[in-house]
């Protein structure tokens, strides 16, 4: 069925309120997009992941038959959203698994975790605080009759008895109006200066001294969360921080969905501008929240994968998924932000960090960069476990790193309750009696689902308690405590209460997890394997990634997530994404970091790669197939089951 | 009387038809601008000029009285157009004394003979053939699977193999179209660079081969005469030349009276949009006789007097004339042509040579560039006469400069039957029998006026004849031949034929024009004492500026122009603003010598220096008061005198 222009019908979702109107014909999913009603929908509408489950309350859809929905569900008129096509005006209440259906901003709390990092490494004993943009108060002598010397060539004067500039740049309506300001302001100016290249552009030039109007935001673009940071970049200090998700996910969950979506639909320009909005929303939100004026941010400094950003930029992003597999910029030149659409000062600039190419974004230079890993005298592994999980091995001598398409599993994607590290997500799991668990929360808010370091705690959890056997499997001892769910049998972690549904996980959802971290792992392995490093080489080891507040790094090893090293080594550096663009933001000597370190890195294609499928399939089980390279995991679980079968 | 606004009257303009609208109360001057009708006002429509002069044939005016028009005008219905007002329909004939009248565009003769010279200094010997702007055809190994380096840095990379270019800049929008053009040209592709500052910057990113479409415009902005010649940048060929009056004339003839006239009437975007205008046309008719694309002119390049050149940006001039007489930018940085109101290629370039302050333009450091003054191991003098009269010492050590504001004389401005060098203009003169003069014009046209070179020939052979004094005063001997005109005796120097007037010499004239060469001969000699040197010294005397074709140096010294050294050491080297303007188009070399000039040229302000107005008061006679300094001119003058006393 085609949709019908002239017939309209009004839909109306629940509980958000949220009207709109489309042509007869279209799906539940479109009219959904354009009420702005987050629906689920992984597949991105192909009808496949069944993950779009709405409950048609009044109104007629039609829908062709799926399997995806039991009998029960279609009795009580659950659609599939990306397959029900209107054919009325309709009530639609979206479920509240669907969890971004308020279009509330969740604040991810490592952000504020990680807020005070980058300015422990400005300064003293780290990078020169010497900001990207910078703000600068001169007196000029105003000309005179024995001092004819151009208003242009006097302020170039000023600022090259200050700074090292050699060759700086002025645009033409600064030009046209410098002579006005510097006359109004009795030549008494301050200078916006803006790090091009090789070259200091003359961004603004304001009556006065504006110096301590100067701030900076600084956004980590991921495929699921985007986070911002508001940093003063006069004192390095970071004021605030914020987090949303992305709202592409309408559009599907990973990137390649999204570059098919907009390939299929013409949406490129959708995409640009849903990024776009969501920046503008956290830009605005820090800046409403901090009192400060727009126009005093100069700059947005981003990292992401390298095709969020050009989501962001709208630079073609079609090759990414598609042979041979090039961006068209890894080095994207930085840009006047309103010409993106950022609304910030007029003439403020958009940087993006260097990349390594289609699949090493980015977030993974500035990984490198907050961890210095690229200076390490050591070999250092770090491991950025996002919607993908990125692998960077090296040191101050070399860098390599591959990207594992691990699926969003520890983001809390795919999993049946799986959330964002959010008040109310269970970030820690313990065994409790009967075959019971025990967890806390973030924020110690009634449980609502599990972030990421929640989900390892289960697989390490159910694991060490013989829920699970080696290969993720519901055991027959666990028998007792599984229920029948629509998708087969289920754990239930949390008993319903209060009105509340049970918080569960599944054999899928175990399955998912398990696939994420044998992909990282495989990844891993080809790394050291490929340099001839072994795991005890390794001095330190870096996780990063948006496990949330807390990462227990004995469960981390428990599940073969990381390669077994002395503990003591490992460390969870939370968002190395935000922290490296922040560095950048404020220091112009680590932008330049950030460049060597893009320049350097070696990519390893793991899909091209002789022994990756191998190695991944060995991974597929907790925590490997190999249990000779878990030592103290084989010793600890040996110990669990005698316990266990002593206890029984 | 103001302006009524409420009741419009028509105005038609004779003999060009032209016609337009004004309210009631507007001066008919007004009325001509709007119309697009060339009027002569010298100042700028304050009233005393005297040269605003029209015929109303029709309707009704109001005029204050005034001396400046005689009984006998009045009669005539003659009115000064700045001063009469509309007070209905009007039918106004302008004199054909109003040159300009018929706005058709003259060709500027020397454009053509000077064409050729910057390629002469181009490639061998000379600067380098290194464009500013330069095209160059690239065929790029298209991304495999096994080489995945991006678009961008694909390009920059096949660059830099070819050229020095280690800072780079890329557009937006040239970034984000740039994957479909590789792509669509199967990654052969021409990239226009572009020199901006230290960088080079991707101005364009073509399919296949265009490096052949590459051309540069190069204009001289005079305040009376735009030049622009068609310069194809891939072979330094000049393929064209075409010159047009500067339609600010309607506002005033010197740039002072510009300014004050944009200050009061808020007009300095209508001199702005004004100069674009005349640019746009000579662009336009180059490139439609030239068959070429308007997309094909990748820069313009020009040079001109600082007011001139900050009008065409449109940058406050106002400082130009006010205490303490600062430019915006004496180095204007390029700007995208298109954001000044050029139209040429979308994104190609306005360069603008730079300047040493607000009294000594581009065109004079064009000037030290095109004659290689700044590079001369001995002493050389270059002199420009335009509507200004500028004076550059030097050599290869230091450079010294001067401006007298000698009034635009020589171009024929301020002189009754003054026109530019231009088909029909007498351009020499010498004595004929009986106290009259024979004349030869450019084109061997019917005579309609004097251009620079016919004017000082004019002085000189008057002077030989005994017609003037060495005050310029008509002598008692002369009055045989002078005939009373409407500004007093003038000397006929060609009689009236063919419906056609005669073409006089005023006392005026001849008083404006003495003053002109005073003016500048004033200012060497404040050059020549400031640095002890002596006329004798000077190695090279270069004469630049709107003469014409063809300067008499002979006569040239026998007015007191030029100070007397050896006449072989004199060259007439025609625009060279122009000539250096394209030679810095063409080279970047050029370019920067030209910075090079403008940074070590030391500026003699002549307004405020103790020994100008003795120097120019001394001047002010045929050839200088003191005839020590022309002992050549001296005795041919005794001897003309002799000759003359033998004849009578």
């Amino acid at each position: 069925m085609k949709t019908e222009k002239n017939i309209r019908c009004k839909i109306r979702f629940e509980p958000s309120g949220l009207k709109t109107e489309v042509d007869r014909g279209a799906t539940v999913l479109e009219a959904a997009r354009l009420a702005g009603v987050y629906v689920t929908s992984i597949c991105g509408g192909d009808g496949y992941c069944g993950k779009c489950k709405v409950v048609v309350d009044e109104g007629q859809v039609e829908s062709p038959p799926t399997t995806l929905l039991t009998p029960q569900e279609t009795r009580e008129g659950i659609v599939l959203a990306c397959q029900a096509r209107v054919f009325s005006d309709l009530t639609v209440t979206v479920p509240k698994s669907h969890l971004l259906d308020t279009g509330q901003i969740l604040v991810d709390s490592d952000a504020h975790r990680f807020s005070q990092m980058p300015a422990e490494d400005i300064g003293e004993g780290g990078f020169p605080l010497d900001p990207l943009v910078q703000k600068h108060y001169f007196e000029l002598t105003a000309p005179t009759e024995a001092d004819q010397v151009a208003d242009h060539e006097r302020l170039y004067h000023a600022i090259r008895q200050r700074l090292d500039a050699p060759l700086m740049q002025t645009g033409y309506r600064i030009l046209q109006s410098l002579p006005g300001v510097l006359q109004q302001a009795g030549y008494r100016v301050t200078v916006t200066l803006a790090q091009r290249g090789g070259t200091i552009e003359v961004v603004d030039v304001e009556p006065g001294d504006t110096t301590r109007c100067n701030y900076g935001v600084v956004v980590d673009v991921g495929t699921t969360t985007v986070v911002a940071h508001l940093a003063d970049l006069a004192s390095a200090a970071t004021l605030d921080a914020e987090a949303t998700y992305n709202s592409q996910m309408h559009f599907g969950d990973d990137y390649i969905r999204r570059i098919i979506y907009a390939e299929q639909h013409g949406a490129f320009d959708e995409m640009h501008r849903r990024i776009v909005h969501d920046i503008n929303d956290l830009i605005q939100t820090l800046a409403v929240r901090q009192g400060i004026e727009l126009g005093c941010i100069t700059s947005v400094t981003c990292s992401g994968n390298t095709a969020m950003t050009h989501f962001l930029l709208n630079l073609d992003a079609r090759r990414i998924r598609r042979s041979p597999y090039v961006p068209t910029a890894a080095w994207i030149p930085p840009i006047r932000a309103a010409e993106a659409g950022l609304r910030i000062s007029k003439r403020g600039l958009l940087y993006t960090l260097p990349a390594v190419g289609a699949y090493v974004g980015s977030d993974i230079v500035a990984g490198a960069l907050a961890t210095r890993l690229y200076e390490s005298p050591g070999l250092a592994l770090l491991i950025d476990i996002g919607t993908n999980g990125e692998v960077v091995l090296g040191c101050k001598d070399w860098l390599v790193c591959a990207s594992s398409s691990a699926g969003p599993a520890f983001e809390g994607s795919g999993v049946k309750h799986g959330m964002r590290a959010a008040p109310g997500a269970i970030e820690r799991l313990r065994p409790g009696p009967n075959l019971t668990v025990r967890y806390e929360t973030i924020g110690d808010e009634p449980p609502r689902g599990l972030c990421g370091s929640g989900l390892l705690d289960t697989l390490a959890v159910l694991l060490a308690m013989g829920i699970i056997d080696r290969s993720g499997r519901f055991t027959e001892q666990a028998a007792g405590r599984l229920r029948d769910g629509p998708d087969g049998p289920e754990y239930v972690l949390v008993p319903p209460a209060d009105g509340r549904d049970a918080i569960v996980i599944t054999q899928a959802d175990i399955a998912n997890l398990i696939r994420s971290k044998a992909g990282v792992y495989a990844a891993i392995s080809v790394l050291l394997e490929s340099t001839a490093t072994r795991a005890e080489d390794l001095q330190a080891l870096y996780v990063a990634g948006g496990f949330g507040n807390y990462l227990d790094v004995e469960k981390a090893l428990a599940v073969g997530l990381l390669p077994e090293i002395p503990v003591e080594r490992i460390r969870f550096v939370g968002n190395t994404s935000i922290a490296g663009a922040k560095m950048s933001a404020l220091s112009r000597e680590a932008l330049a970091a950030a460049e060597t370190i893009a320049a350097r890195m070696t990519y390893f294609d793991l899909m091209n790669h002789p022994t990756y499928m191998d190695s991944f399939i060995q991974a597929n089980f907790l925590p490997h197939t190999d249990l000779a390279r878990f030592p103290g995991v084989e010793a600890r679980l040996a110990k669990a089951a005698a316990w266990r079968d002593s206890g029984a």
